[in-house]
């Protein structure tokens, strides 16, 4: 298995797309419904007409095997074959559904990332994981599998909302806390334009995924803030509240931050600055009107878990990152009220 | 990807399972009605409690999407990690459908394979390949995804019907045509044991396998046959009538026969001679029951056709067969009645 894809950097329309996989082979377009009206058009470009669109509805409640099936079904009433190529053009959302539902369909065909948002530029898009959502739980139903390209076109960016560009900056940060510290400083400095940031996450996430692309060992550390952030955001779609990932993150490597000082020897320096650093960018999210019992229980199904026991990516510096640290479950009930009082201040 | 598992010969029980797999792994069982009732308790062995069982209904039809969100709620639901094992204990309906299951589940967890009818032993869990169906079509939905371990105890046959004996025995054959002449004359002589039989076929089938894992060349001589009689079976669903996946590879093998003369050069005399063969095991189909156009356009939805056009693997001598032959989907209209007037005589 590949686990990472040829990146191509710079402009790309559905001819570039074309250009790279041959004039012979048929496309589909998965896309959202955000995405069909203010990325579709610029695809499109000078392109008379484009493959088959497939258009889900936005958002995390339709990465689902309802969509799917959908996908599935629209794929096979229109006839594509194996030797199909399938652009997912859109956030981690579309490339997350969309890879798996081309992982799956006659057993795989191949498929390319064109990523609309930061969060899928810098996390999403690279990797080779694909996945949709089970009972509120994120993921849970997925494949590794790499797209054959990802086309980087930074164009796809500029529409985006405030609150999206920080929900992939929750990322960025997180790449320089678990491999690069100058990387964090840099960030905090607003200091990098965004092809910069881009590149240098992908290069970071990159060099992690290509050591162990299964997921067996290091490449947890790119699960730091992810326990808790996870669990955060499956409450919040549970509650009804709109969050974005990054910003559960975000708050997951606040709290986390805490467990590493507790169980992974991070320096209470360290954990200060890390938090301040968060805090600085990130507003404070309602996290009291989620019950912590839930919070818990969607932390002990983590994937990450073995044996039933909770295990956290957890830095023990700043650019430096453990994995499989066991953490009980209960240490969430002295976080949430930490970070409650401290960030909505 | 491995896409041989190890094969386990002799008697197979949980408790040998558990022993090759370690104490400290959860087990979960899938299996069928009829495999609940027939092979569970041999399963089961002198072990006081079996590990959680999901159940399905038999039956191609619950060979779908919507059992295997089922199953994987289930799963989900019993707290099952990345660290489990699933065990298949069915036919190939419950390893295609367990094994997809448990490759996508938190983006994959092990599974063994204990097959329990011929077709199994010989085909369905050899080979790496897993899915369900989608809109009649068969396995449109799937992974190449081997099993950890495949046990192969030929007691869990003994309790078969006679059609499902039959069922495997055309992919038994379909081995010697493809790969091994003498095979296919011992078959046809009854010469052979059932453990004979399925050590032969899985050597054959390996060697295919171990050559070309993911299908790209030529492991697809094991399709001879399957392009009609996959069409045929589908067709079939559709209508409502029962019939086996062997019974319709047999008609495919039979008609597709005709199709080696024309486009792979196999002789007239061997023509005659597999079809003489076939049809002195297998009653002949009700196949005027189908609507010809209808057989036609499932062979054009076939995942092994490329850019559109109708691929078929055909012998160009017994015991030797060629792939990736286009032949034109009208002929099948010539086919269908020679095959009703010689068999239903």
């Amino acid at each position: 298995m590949q686990a990472i894809a040829p990146i191509f950097y710079g402009a790309c329309t559905f001819e570039r797309v074309r250009e790279q996989f041959g004039e012979e082979r048929r496309y589909l377009i998965v896309c959202d419904s955000n995405t069909r009206n203010f990325c579709l058009p610029l695809f499109r470009g000078g392109a008379t007409e484009l493959p088959p669109v497939f258009e889900t509805e936005a958002g995390e409640d339709f990465k689902s095997l309802a969509t799917c099936e959908k996908l599935w079904t629209f794929a096979l009433q229109q006839g594509f074959d194996r030797d199909s190529v399938w652009i997912n053009l859109g956030g981690g959302m579309v490339s997350d559904l969309g890879g798996f539902a081309a992982a799956c369909y006659k057993r795989g065909v191949a498929f390319v990332n064109v990523p609309t948002t930061l969060l899928a530029c810098v996390d999403a898009t690279v990797g080779a994981k694909t996945g949709v959502n089970l009972l509120s739980e994120k993921n849970m139903i997925g494949s590794f599998r790499a797209p054959e390209a990802i086309f980087m076109d930074t164009r796809y960016l500029e529409s985006l909302p405030r609150e999206e560009w920080l929900s992939g900056m929750a990322e960025v940060l997180k790449h320089g806390l678990i491999a690069d510290a100058a990387y964090w400083e840099d960030c905090l400095a607003a200091k990098l334009s965004t092809l910069e940031m881009v590149r240098r996450s992908i290069d970071i996430k990159s060099a992690v995924v290509a050591a162990d692309p299964l997921e067996n060992g290091p490449r947890k550390i790119l699960n730091f803030g992810h326990t808790v952030g996870h669990a955060l955001e499956a409450a919040f779609v549970r509650a009804g509240t709109h969050v974005t990932h990054g910003a559960c993150v975000a708050a997951g490597m606040w709290m986390e931050s805490l467990a590493a000082e507790a169980f992974a020897g991070l320096s209470a320096a360290e954990g200060e600055a890390i938090r301040a650093g968060l805090s600085a960018l990130f507003p404070a999210l309602p996290v009291e009107q989620l019950s912590v019992a839930e919070v818990r229980s969607l932390m002990a199904g983590d994937k990450k878990n073995r044996g039933g026991e909770i295990r956290m990516s957890l830095p023990d510096r700043i650019g430096h990152c453990l994995f499989d640290i066991a953490v009980p479950a209960g240490a969430l009930e002295e976080w949430l009220p930490i970070y409650t009082d401290t960030c909505q201040k």
